[in-house]
């Protein structure tokens, strides 16, 4: 562990089956109004909205819907956003949802009362918050970005062709998260398997990189090895509770900064996989999953060790009588076998990519340059034709 | 992970080097007074003084020096500090020196402005702060109890021959922490290895206990191998900074409350051991380190499963051909062989037990029973008998 770094995450988390119970407490440190954020309707169907809504009238609050949050929430749903927000005055966002709603509250949180354009300011230029911002909770029902505890907020602009991730302070990290595992039990199989990958991607994103000897490392080799462990559980019976809330806790762990501390981050997974998933609007945690092994498999020269690491720590390979090169490719095929048997997409084509795309989509890859090399263009497009057909 | 809880930790930690550069920027989010509270002087011979004063005074504070906190704060002290911070109306409270430093910080921080006596309020009733508590901020010199991270407060009370620890909320965590590993250079040998065993056992309190399928247990698997990895690499070079600053984190992260999230946990080598230094003021993780082997060998049949689960994934022993027994002791027999290595106490001898103190250690010792198996106090003496001539 070499590198100096900050840590801080505020967000006050209640995990488990009661712990819609301990919401209406937490709404009493803030104002009267709330704004009530959430997606497409789900959560009135399964019973969250009828949770929440108990708890506001509970705490006594004045409630302003703003439904509707989209998959990928753009700019103009934003702009409606900080119109409830700034014209009732809210003293709180309570985000019911995903990360996309999540992330779309924290939008709205710092966005409402800026006096310029939010879009240019907090997302092309990546500002800092300079003017109020209006505090964020959150009920998660579907886990994976870690928008819970953490301050990431993506918005798109489809005018623009953009989607920016910025990934603010803790002035910006919701307050309180209600994290209740069988809200997520009615995730359809195929978003649940997805998020799974997305989960364990993201620790990988922060695994595969650097030498040195860091405790985040061992910690993010920890919750590989549950991942693994309750998604099997899980895609077996999606109704397992301790399955399902290793995986909720593990989801926001792997991406609330700290197992990134003290070390660099690779992201390059992430990189392409946006790319594809710009060219394809196909399921995010897919995109990462067809494209990890070519790309895993073309940079593993550069990383050997590591990737040998990966296999005996995380994969329990019997690495002792193998060369570094042979212990590193058996855990990546390890990890292979782990991804086929719980079912993620293993190629782009199935997710709609054609030869035809390569080049436009290796073109809205950045090269970040965080892992174990730096890709060039070329060797993008070699990565997106082997995950083509893989 | 099948229990319900609630996580918050809301202390902001500036880790590494020059972590102290930070210092002048947190002091200015306090008002004026700053009451500086450390131990013996250690830190006015190995620069960190100079350093913390240098911030002070860039950040243009009062400072109010409150030294002399000694090993196990006493009552007496206490009193003395709420003194010295109630008579100047302190904003802040910086603790700089290790776990006693920090602890006493945090009793003077709800105890300055208590209108009874915070002993019985706060140690012997175990109350939550009704009062105004003054905020701490700590920079941290020795690595062991956690206390940077979150709300333990241990204070003596000789005169009643009682110690008491009172987790206080988030709100008595220190706001903010320092923690740069070149600080921990100069601790002596001695103190380093019990320290390291301090942090070890305090992820094994919480690991040894509870059946289902946790992401604590892979999260403490995980910062287990660090420690132990790290231990090996500054037993060798005390200035090895990859390896203090590994124990450095591992040591907050064993004892932030993250690790005991959603599961039972055990805590009863704590109070074998705390019974221990009660009778012979021994070091503190070497307490730990003498008692352990007999109270882990003694309560192995109720918990095999889990001791050799510790085995395989801990100590990496091939356990496949192994009976479940078998791979348990395997685990324990790992553990000695590491201890032994480092160099800590491995029996209570060595530390001044006698046959004559055994009963009496016995009934100074608590019996919690969260871990595999409640002792009876004759389990207690047996363990002790075992402990005293291992």
């Amino acid at each position: 562990m070499l590198g100096n770094f900050m840590y801080s995450n505020p967000t006050r988390l209640y995990f488990g089956e009661n712990a819609v119970s301990f919401l209406a407490g937490e709404l009493k440190n803030y104002g009267p109004k709330v704004m009530l954020t959430y997606g497409g309707g789900s959560i009135k169907r399964n019973g969250v909205y009828d949770d929440v809504i108990a708890a506001l009238k509970e705490a006594g609050k004045e409630v302003f819907e703003d439904p509707g949050v989209m998959s990928n929430p753009t700019v103009d749903k934003l702009y409606e956003g900080c119109k409830i927000a700034r014209e009732n005055n809210v003293d709180l966002i309570l985000a019911v949802g995903g990360g996309s709603t999540i992330d779309y509250a924290k939008a709205v949180s710092v966005s409402a009362w800026c006096s310029e354009d939010p879009w240019d300011k907090y997302y092309l230029r990546m500002e800092a918050p300079d003017n109020r911002i209006i505090p964020v909770g959150s009920v998660l029902t579907m886990v994976g970005t870690g928008s819970e505890m953490n301050g990431g907020s993506v918005i798109t602009n489809p005018a623009q062709k953009l989607k920016i991730g910025h990934v603010f302070g803790d002035n910006v990290m919701p307050k309180f998260s209600i994290l209740n595992p069988r809200y997520t039990f009615t995730v359809p199989k195929y978003q649940m398997v997805a998020g799974i990958y997305d989960i364990f991607n993201h620790i990988c994103e922060q695994y595969f990189s650097g030498t040195d000897d860091s405790a985040s490392d061992y910690i993010a080799e920890g919750l590989m090895k549950c991942v693994v462990n309750a998604s099997r559980a899980a895609v077996k019976d999606p109704e397992n509770y301790e399955a399902r809330s290793n995986l909720m806790w593990c989801a926001t762990w792997a991406l609330n900064t700290l197992i990134a501390k003290g070390k660099t981050t690779d992201w390059e997974v992430h990189m392409i996989g946006q790319a594809v998933g710009a060219y394809t609007n196909a399921t995010h945690g897919m995109t990462l999953a067809a494209v990890s092994l070519p790309y895993y498999r073309h940079i593993l020269p550069y990383g050997e060790a590591k990737f040998a690491r990966f296999a005996k720590e995380v994969w329990g390979v019997r690495t002792d009588t193998m060369t570094a090169r042979e212990a590193a490719e058996a855990g990546l095929a390890a990890l292979e076998g782990w991804m086929r048997e719980i079912g993620v997409v293993m190629n782009t084509k199935d997710l709609g990519v054609t030869e035809e795309m390569l080049g436009g989509i290796a073109d809205a890859t950045f090269l970040l340059g965080g892992g174990y090399k730096k890709l060039t263009k070329e060797e993008v497009v070699d990565i997106l034709r082997e995950s083509l057909n893989a």
